[in-house]
Parts: structure tokens; C-alpha cells; sequence
């Protein structure tokens, strides 16, 4: 079971001090979510059910070799999304353990977008949740803010989306 | 974790009474094996891992909808493979548990083939296996007969397999 919030960024952290790998993700379909992504030079389908709340959805996370991610990455609908992800302190959860942050800088043609996810143990610590200062509005429940959307969309309409 | 074993037919069941499925299915990789399919109205993608021993593999069954299995079935390698599976009694098990075998009438253009499937809780009760008397050889190692080696091969050259 996955269970995380995402949220724009306010403020940016200083990224260049934090761990970080460079991602690349299609999607062979979207209801449920059938996901390819390379992590540097890990290869993963990703299976993830339709979500009850948009915050808790179950996932499953499969190894793929390289080369049947070569292969499937080419079935990909729309956009090949390119993004480098940082690992950043965001506070404490549960019983005082340390949260984590994974912000997202996309690559075009979806820069500047830039997302920050936070992943939780339970609805109740998501709910818990006290954001640092450097992170703006939660936009858990907002579908333009998906990856899964953004592989459908244009990039003229990118474009528009965060100019409005 | 799917422990199994796969048999060549030497004596046909009288198959109209036992329950049975239609299935479709097609594969958008083979190694590990993604696979899709159709049976009767129930939709599954399944990830199978590489086998090591020709027995033992890990297996995941993650449901779709209609829409997104005819979204994915147009993306799949190769010939997609409709089969009507029946399932029938095929002895005694661990702890004289009922064991039973899956018998697969392939449509064209594989038909005539037939295969039977017995899966087994452990290597153990698939070692221990005594077929019946109406299945023939063994062929749990022969790749031609992977339903995902089918997918790759044209209609000549499954005449000359059968025939061979």
C-alpha cells in the first residue's frame, strides 16, 4: 500500500546537497496504472490499483531487466517523462523517524514544473503531516499534478497549465 | 511463488464435464514475462519472474479493466492465444489434497495443440507427481510449448513443430 501527499514548492532547498537519480517513466495505461520507469540503471514495472482517496493506493513494484525495458518503454502512451529526483529531509513522522522528500525536477518539456512527494506509514501520519517552510500548496488531490496525466498531455497545454 | 508442471496429452478426457474458461492472452515482454489476459469477463495483467529451475517461478495477478486490457491487448508481441482451459481432476496431492489439472484446447492457429497444468504448493508434491494414465510426456522444460514462445512464432512453423 502506498500512502503519500505531493506539494508545490515555495521555496527550492539547495538540491545540490542531497542524494539524487536521474528517472525516466512511460505508461502503458493509466485505470489502473501500468508504469515503466528506469532509476539510473535499475529497470521497474510498476503496477498501481485505482485510488479510493488520493492518498492510499496498493503498489506493486516489479524488476525489469534493461532489456525489456528498452522493449516496453517503446509501447509507452504520449510523453516519455524525464525528471531528476532528490532525496531531502522533510521533518519527523510516526514515533520521531525521519521523513523523507523526494523532489521531482523535470526535465522539458515539462520544466520548470518541480513536485515534492512525501511517503507515509499510515493515513494517519499523512494527516499528521506538517510541512516544512520550503513546501507550498498540497496538490495531493489535483489530477494536472499526476505523471500518469502529464504523459497524455501536449506541450502547448504544459504550458498553459502553469501559466494558470 | 507458481510451482508447476506441464504434460503433453496421450488420451483426451471427455472434457464437456468439467467447468471451463475462455481465455485470450497476449505478452508485452517474455523476459521476465509480462503478460495480459482475458478470462470469460475477468481481466489480468500477470508478471512472471525468470524461471531458474523450470518449476518454481514467482508470479503476480494484478487485475485490470475491460477497457484497459483492450487498451494493452494492441500492444502486445506476436500472435495473441485464445484457449479454452478445463479444469480436471488429476489425482491426489500432499496430505491427500485434490489435485487439478488445467487442460488447454488451443484455437487456431495452434490448434491442434493441447497441454495440461498441474500446480503444486511446493517442489515436494511436484516431484512426488503420478500423472494419469490419459497424460502423456512431460514437457515442463521444452520452451516450444511456453504459451509465451507461441506468441513469437509464425503459422508454418507451428505446423512444423506439431509435426515434428
Amino acid at each position: 500500500m502506498e500512502i503519500e501527499r505531493k506539494f508545490l514548492i515555495k521555496e527550492m532547498p539547495d538540491l545540490q546537497k542531497y542524494p539524487s537519480k536521474e528517472l525516466e517513466q512511460g505508461y502503458l495505461c493509466t485505470s489502473p496504472t501500468v508504469r515503466i520507469r528506469r532509476e539510473d540503471d535499475e529497470y521497474y514495472l510498476t503496477y498501481k490499483s485505482k485510488s479510493k482517496d488520493d492518498i492510499a493506493r496498493e503498489e506493486y513494484n516489479l524488476p525489469l531487466t534493461k532489456e525489456s525495458y528498452e522493449h516496453l518503454i517503446k509501447k509507452a502512451d504520449g510523453n516519455v517523462i524525464r525528471k531528476r529526483r532528490y532525496l531531502v529531509p522533510a521533518g519527523k513522522g510516526e514515533g520521531g523517524r525521519d521523513l523523507t522528500a523526494e523532489i521531482d525536477v523535470f526535465a522539458p518539456p515539462f520544466a520548470p514544473l518541480v513536485l515534492a512527494e512525501v511517503e507515509f506509514t499510515s493515513v494517519e501520519e499523512a494527516k499528521a503531516f506538517e510541512k516544512p517552510q520550503w513546501m507550498g500548496d498540497d496538490v495531493s488531490s489535483d489530477r494536472r499534478y499526476y505523471n500518469s496525466y502529464l504523459s497524455t498531455v501536449d506541450a502547448e497545454s504544459i504550458i498553459d497549465m502553469f501559466n494558470t
